[in-house]
């Protein structure tokens, strides 16, 4: 968190802790942002807040998926500020007396997801634009700098930005935050890079992705000539190796899309690469060229030999999906390093 | 349940209900299974096992990944009767004195997964062949019928258990099943069939997927020619569309590779195809043909316009990652049809 700081000269960070910080655990980033000074916090849904808020009592927390007549009772007794992108949602606020809690408003600059449009802020009269605390939008493809959306959502947010007068501003996300000190605004949403994904081109090594997962070795054996593995049997040994069936499947989040050589596995540094199908449970690798690994040793899934990043490209997905989807299994034990 | 028995003549029928039965909740299918008369379930780890034990007390329940000083008393205390696959596990198991329990052994006949090699089942003496209660192995290739591996690992699985004298036999999940009567054995494990997937081929129509998810409509609004949607603008309209905004993403278990097209939610019967990447709480679709469409209304996302083995095939995985995945998302409220 502070080195994201130190990064970006001037807007203050909050952190993106919806669902469940990326799986990486929401209660326990949120404490350990606060503890470095953390004012500000966003979730997806008031109901991702209870749990938070009982621990970061005083922070400003915001739910992006704003309010509705299913999470009122929460975002009143919780303290939620509400992102409203819909006029609807504008309506229910106001006649819901809670203006105590001034909402965040979100704009639609170019992403086509959810925001107000043209026509809904048109709706809005003088006295009803002074009722927000926060004026946000989202950039679609801070991935890619040089792409002509960027620059036209910057010029469509600060164009929509006027009628506000000096409202606070929030336009990007961690990659965002890269485009310029013209993209940083008030407030940056940064989530990625905090939890070390999405990392390509920082600045300095300044920062480092500390994530690992660990899955235990259940079974080594050994390969025939011809012998195959895992379902639809599509790999064939074609020379004598040494197997091992790893307890981690796609049931604990494990991609199936690393079959059949695509992911790698290490220890002590070196390559394991997935043979065969991935299951729901197991998921068998070769260790031939790692006479040191016993039964009962865990194995590196993910870590400094093999980011979130590097899996995902494995994978065909995004890191950001790798360890969302690692962090919904109950199954494994999270150690937390300070 | 009832329907998978009348299909399989003398083989009783087992409910896998690892990963929370799939990610359908492992308690509501082994009381619904019990109340029609199951007798027996697995799951992967014992530690899943103890909620179920609780619901169904007079039943076996196998644990397919074994036993360990780690899980002994929960072997112990839940009754769990373990699936052996090593002979590390199995002297475990001999010097723990727990031979009111009497283990499964997992041989290993071609999966190359878990399970005792030839020279593992060559270490146990006469007596220690008594001392199980069920002979099961894993078929590598049954959803292919025609693959010469099926054959094989029928022969060698009745080659080994000939050395086991009567022990009751299990080799065949859904899929194997469908093989044929000497593939049936003593015992079946029905999971995909239980719940609806892999079902091409099922004589009669007899098993139906009967799973549904839906996901609700939070934004409508309309796309102009040149409008983009979603992170990296991946689409872009060439025509005036009308497009939902809906609360699902990756996050939820909305596999991103539906993302672009590849995908599709339904309404009414009508298509709503997935436009732009899959978001982490988002999804945006084209509602142009759904006039009748309203925000707040639930749009499906799984259903009998599109099967979770439809969701499979276009999101280059198959139904059990579809299932297991939509599972383990905390966010949907669960309605138990009966």
């Amino acid at each position: 968190y502070l080195n994201i700081q130190r990064l970006n000269h001037g807007a203050r960070v909050a952190c993106v802790v919806k669902d469940n910080a990326y799986g990486i655990g929401a209660v326990d980033v949120a404490k350990a942002a606060v503890e470095v000074g953390c004012q500000s916090f966003f979730v997806a849904y008031p109901e991702e807040a209870v749990a938070l808020r009982k621990e970061i009592p005083t922070v400003n927390i915001y739910s992006l998926q704003g309010l509705s007549s299913n999470n009122l009772e929460i975002i009143k007794n919780y303290n939620i500020t509400p992102v409203i992108s819909t006029l609807e949602e504008f309506y229910f606020w106001k006649q819901a007396n809670i203006s105590e809690i001034k909402p965040a408003i979100q704009v639609e600059t170019g992403l086509n997801r959810m925001g107000f449009r043209p026509n809904e802020l048109a709706a809005l009269s003088e006295n009803e634009k002074n009722m927000f605390s926060l004026c946000m939008s989202h950039l679609a493809c801070s991935d890619t700098p040089e792409h002509p959306l960027n620059k036209k959502q910057l010029s469509r947010f600060m164009e929509i930005n006027k009628m506000f007068g000096k409202l606070p501003l929030s336009l990007s996300a961690s990659k965002g935050a890269e485009l310029g000190e013209e993209y940083q605004c008030d407030l940056l949403r940064i989530g990625a890079h905090l939890y070390g994904i999405n990392l390509e081109g920082i600045k300095n090594n300044s920062l480092k992705q500390v994530l690992s997962v660990f899955a235990p070795v259940l079974q080594l054996t050994d390969l025939n000539v011809g012998d195959s593995v895992s379902y639809d049997a599509t790999y064939v040994a074609t020379e004598k190796r040494k197997i091992a069936i790893v307890g981690i499947g796609y049931g604990d989040g494990l991609f199936r899309s690393l079959s059949c050589g695509k992911g790698v596995f290490y220890h002590n540094g070196k390559k394991a690469p997935i043979l065969g199908k991935v299951c729901m449970d197991a998921t068998v690798c070769d260790v031939t060229d790692i006479p040191e690994l016993k039964e009962g040793d865990l194995i590196e899934v993910l870590g400094n030999n093999n980011t979130a990043d590097d899996m995902a490209q494995q994978a065909g997905t995004i890191a950001y999906d790798i360890i969302s989807r690692f962090g919904k299994s109950g199954r494994f034990k999270r150690n937390l390093i300070k």
